[in-house]
């Protein structure tokens, strides 16, 4: 087994009310940052799994978003395998985007 | 002047409570996922800003940062210049990382 590190992107879906987005953009203008012309807050979510290899590693994590940790109508997100820590954790592997959806 | 997206990826320091990384990591031990060694939830900001040039763009951020979006006691951030809408809102750049930090 190895152990893979695989970093989730989620964004709010665009059209889809971003509460946060929109507080932190109210907060810069009043703070003065008049050159702001949008803002989106998302999650980035870093995920180590035990796979016997990436693909699997990548399976399991796409379970995980289906079941939990990105809801599909207000989410979309982006997968990347960050560098593999690999068994005995020295990062080894460049980056690389997996996929995206939202399911 | 021309508009510029750039991207914060926030993260928790390492070594300060991740409460939100500790119940996500809980919450799929539960539901069976066995093989999740760690997990760590940041935020992913995404500005877009008015200026003369990419790296007035960048100052402006890194006060937006200072001032308002990171919490240096228990965050450090990396500043990524994503595609540059450019004047008429067409995508043109690659994605180029800026910089890292806590401020």
């Amino acid at each position: 087994m190895s152990r893979f590190r695989l970093v989730l992107h989620v964004e709010p879906r665009p059209g889809v009310l971003d509460p946060q987005g929109a507080a932190t953009r109210r907060a810069l203008e009043q703070l003065g940052f008049a050159s702001v012309q949008a803002v989106r807050v998302g999650k980035e979510i870093t995920l180590e799994v035990e796979a016997p290899d990436a693909s699997e590693a990548r399976r399991q994590v796409e379970e995980m978003v289906r079941v939990l940790l990105v809801n599909p109508s207000t989410e979309s997100y982006r997968m990347e395998l960050a560098e593999t820590p690999g068994r005995n954790g020295s990062g080894a592997a460049a980056n690389t985007t997996l996929g995206a959806g939202a399911r």
